[in-house]
């Protein structure tokens, strides 16, 4: 990902140089904790990318870049509670290490501090329309995160609903990023609108993906062995669509497995019936589905084409990684 | 509380006709929840009283007064979390009730919810003002809450400390309630200053009271037995002023004390002690220094006598609630 390496490298540098490094220190040191364990730092760079279609000056929106990525790992901080998670990039998550009372509030006060970064943007004509898109996707956000525990205890989840759900939780925080940095650059509503719809669509595909390389990936490109979500009872594409595709024994079966705990048995049993069922061609075509209307949507974005082509490309290569 | 009742009224028709109660049920329905057990909305009248002092039009700033409500619920839904408290104006806390995923979750759509509220005043020109003052209040609110959580760890709590967090946990939002309504009002920076300054006092004042009622009121009028501080073991001023002005024995029982379990005898022996050590009139004469400045403050502000009036009658009846 070379040639976006300069919009990472001035977030990187304004990310060091905005520290919450302040007192008191129980507040702030689980803060700076989470927003130091890296990650590709996509969500600021796409806002940048945005600003940068339609103005060079892609600097001016770091403060949006930045509230994006603290209002991320906000998210990250108060899901990994409620999903009782261990670990978060191989590291202890922010709960586990300074307890759960650390967690909640300093997510609290990353996310109001989400709101002072795009105060200190100084853009006071466009803060109406910024804080309305980000209100919309942090509200969402919390929509979707609802969705997936509810999914935890539903008997029954739609395909639609999933897919619902995976927009919330996952695809509206990367459209409104692309969004507001469009909206900064001065680029016009409309465009600013088919950014998002990019940015929807691609996020969609790329969680329909992540399904796809849990049950399916090549463990040494993958870096985690096959199977995760099925261990965990995770009800992803790939379950849901099983369930639509199988027979009723072998959805008796299924919906048996997805209440044990894990083994190597149940892995092999389920990924041995989502072959036989062709699930991974589904998966990949809904995903191709995604990626198409996503690349459609960028199509029409009236920008320059050499700039539009950084979009394409990065979407390309978070897509394409090896199955 | 007669005079306060058209603005009572005016915020609880605002508060019935914007209930959360939306899609997913789960993430709104704990939400309307908290927002329904009632209580003053001493914040929301605040603001439109601050509102009312420079223009008549008050009900323009209702939906910054529900901003400043949701918010308040927002932080007692995850206090009553990281206080493992199970009641709140007696019934069952939020996370009691629903469940601490459910208690996470909703205080943070409440809190995102507060800042759709402020976007909602449709008052583009005002809205970085208002902003910044809020963010930096609710930052402060969560500053105040780390610290009180910090204090129950600490070997040695200072008064002056005791103080700040007190100012920070309740007092900024009493303070910034009055400071948005100000300006939203058209006061001019100074007088809302002034407002501000009244209100973090009052705040202030109002906290020291509930220390010396939960240690000497009259339990007919308060409400509640005597003492639950102490049983608590918590820092209150009164605590810290007896570890100031005890001598080297009374110290070690104080400490002995508050580092033991609830008993009839511990509540009697500690309030034997204060009463010996004459702390009620320390703590009546500090509660009284910050109700003068209080005062001095709202003299200053630069509106009607007659509206004025409103605020210093609120305080004065906050103030001096039966000990």
């Amino acid at each position: 990902m070379q040639y976006i390496q300069p919009f990472q490298q001035a977030f990187h540098d304004f990310l060091d140089g905005n520290p919450f490094h302040k007192e008191p220190e129980n507040l702030y040191v689980p803060a700076d904790y989470i927003m130091g364990l890296g990650g590709k730092r996509l969500r600021p760079v796409l806002l940048l990318l945005g600003h940068y279609l339609f103005d060079d000056r892609f600097h001016d929106s770091l403060p949006a870049a930045m509230a994006v990525e603290v209002f991320h790992n906000f998210t990250l901080v108060h899901d990994d509670i409620m999903d009782a998670a261990p670990l978060r990039r191989g590291n202890p998550t922010v709960h586990q290490r300074f307890g759960l009372n650390a967690g909640i509030l300093a997510g609290d006060v990353m996310l109001i501090r989400a709101y002072q970064y795009l105060l200190e943007l100084d853009r006071p004509h466009l803060l109406p329309r910024i804080l309305d898109v980000f209100n919309r996707l942090a509200i969402e956000v919390c929509e979707g995160q609802q969705m997936d525990m509810d999914f935890e205890q539903a008997e029954e989840v739609r395909i639609e609903d999933y897919l619902k759900m995976i927009e919330l939780k996952t695809s509206v925080l990367i459209a409104g990023a692309l969004k507001m940095g469009a909206l900064l650059g001065g680029g016009s509503e409309e465009n600013a609108g088919l950014l998002y719809e990019f940015g929807r669509n691609v996020g969609i595909a790329f969680q329909l993906q992540d399904d796809i390389l849990d049950a399916f990936g090549d463990p040494e490109k993958v870096g985690k062995k096959p199977g995760g979500d099925i261990a965990q009872n995770k009800k992803t594409f790939l379950f849901l669509k099983a369930l639509e595709l199988g027979n009723p024994e072998e959805k008796a079966h299924l919906k048996a497995w997805f209440s044990s705990s894990d083994s190597p048995e149940k892995i092999e049993k389920v990924l041995g019936l989502w072959e036989k069922l062709d699930i991974r061609r589904y998966a990949e075509e809904a995903k191709n589905r995604f990626q198409d209307q996503a690349f459609l949507a960028l199509e029409q974005v009236g920008a320059e084409e050499t700039k539009k082509r950084l979009l394409r490309e990065l979407a390309g290569e978070l897509l394409m990684r090896e199955a």
